[in-house]
């Protein structure tokens, strides 16, 4: 499989990524890495905390807008990813999950949705599992080498920088939603 | 519109604009993204950090000095988004904003300067609708693609990294300020 | 002693490390600008806050599942060192180190491992003195000058963004047991 | 006054600055945007963090022990910046400064160290009336353009990675004190 290093833009890719990406209809995303940039901040009186992004947030709330229902699945726990998840009104969270295939796989089912139209973006070997199962897989700029050359697409922004939007950005574009969206704001 | 990415200096920049800079006698920033640069840093005990930086502090007391009033716009709430207006004394702070173009014509209103003579500057959709109600829009380096490239000016640097400060040295010097501003740590 | 700065991949390095880095059993880390980017975070309430990086633990993690033993020492103490030792399976962790190479000694002579077999990886002068004793030398992309010009290998990554990750990948490669760790996760 | 942003290597500096470095007996730092990289954490419990680096705290050890004695002068307060100090063994520390040239010239009063043989390191504008009392002046790679254009040296790093240490190791070449240094770590 041959991963696409390009801007997130309909013009560049070719067809068939195209095609997948229309049909998406859920989006799971690993946490550490691709909702942030990987860093574990500990603190010595025991407390973790992780940076997320403002643009990322936004664009799960528009994926949601469109109708493409929003996941996490991470291998890791922290109450902070539950927390963070509700702000932005995420259904489905997966933590310390040790299978990430098998996660995806019950949460498609769960839902009814067809593996083909489920879309993963993570960063590292364990999320290779999910990407198998996935219509649809995408790393950040910063993933591990042995997973960028095995997605679908890759985006130019890292990981807790706005990767994440970027995805979001290109299945608003290739599902035709842009202007809807752009008009919340603008007015008609 | 076209914006103009350049380093923001009067000279690079056509008349217009300069014009727009010289009139402003009011500017409103975003929050997140635009004053950080858009980390949201949570812990796992649920309480919430914001990065801001020393640079666009100083700035933003250089605009007071020269009587260009300041103001804070954000969808978000947290106190330390207060604690820090109040640290250099901003006197507008709005938090939970769910229409930034309203509440910035509110403030206009309230301090009864005209829109043509307000800046707004921010970097993802939600400041859209805030930019429309100002005559001059500005965004940072890390904007959002779909706002960069609707506003007027972009600054070099990222919100976070002193973008905000990039716009108030432009201010300065576009209202021929900067030797002023110099003499009071330098000397005559 | 020639350092050599190219991406960790062992077609392009000397026979002579490749085979310095077949024959490695145990592997010691500096921790402050190796397993981090050497910030050192303060906050007014006294504590401390150090940002490890999740591939960097991953890589912690394959390097015990192919038989090599891990290590820490560094000079300075905190109690969220011992923590993040204890998550990853750690089973070395000397703080508050005073002679780097005196510790690396004691713990090739605990763990009967000659010091051939043993590789440290660390960014500063007081990381000299382990290098001395130890079969191979690392450093990361930001190490100090005087440093990096002493080192045989030196990552592309920078500590605390996957440095040490790069050295468990080469480590793995040249051990040839990439196959055998991908499978993990991809199956037969 | 020209500054010369060059790597701060004697060689490649004019007869004059390393004249001026090597009578440097006394160098008093800034802290946000020197020390730091210029963010200001803040917690909405109120509590405020800096993040300072490994690299220059060796730095500033390694000048104490080449004779040259340290301080930092700062505008705001913060708790962390004593401690940070006490932890490196910096004689002086003045907090809430708010004529930094003042404070300078009653420090150089306090140790009988003349001006002349006094180095300052500051990033932006309240740096600039203890830049004037100084006799070497320094701005680290992020400085505000009006005081890089105003010092004699810009270091290539950035505050808070490592500016401060590359300043500190070219006061180490320019009196001559290299191998002294790495002999400590090296042996003879």
């Amino acid at each position: 499989m041959m991963s696409t290093r390009l801007p997130l833009n309909q013009r560049a890719l070719g067809d068939e990524i195209i095609r997948l990406g229309q049909q998406v209809r859920l989006v799971a995303f690993d946490v550490d890495g691709t909702l942030t940039d990987g860093r574990l901040l500990f603190s010595d009186d025991g407390s973790e905390l992780k940076a997320f992004h403002v643009l990322d947030g936004q664009g799960l709330k528009l994926l949601e807008r469109i109708g493409i229902v929003t996941a996490l699945i991470t291998a890791r726990r922290s109450p902070l990813v539950e927390r963070r998840a509700a702000d932005l009104g995420i259904p489905h969270v997966i933590q310390g999950c040790q299978d990430k295939g098998q996660a995806l796989q019950e949460l498609c089912a769960n839902r009814t949705i067809s593996a083909s139209h489920v879309a993963f973006m993570g960063d590292d070997l364990p999320d290779l599992s999910a990407m198998r199962h996935a219509g649809l897989s995408v790393a950040p700029a910063n993933a591990h080498p042995w997973v960028a050359e095995r997605v679908h697409l890759q985006t130019r922004l890292a990981g807790g920088s706005g990767a994440v939007r970027e995805l979001c950005d290109w299945l608003i574009d290739v599902q035709a939603q842009r202007e809807a969206i752009l008009r919340v704001w603008l007015g008609a």
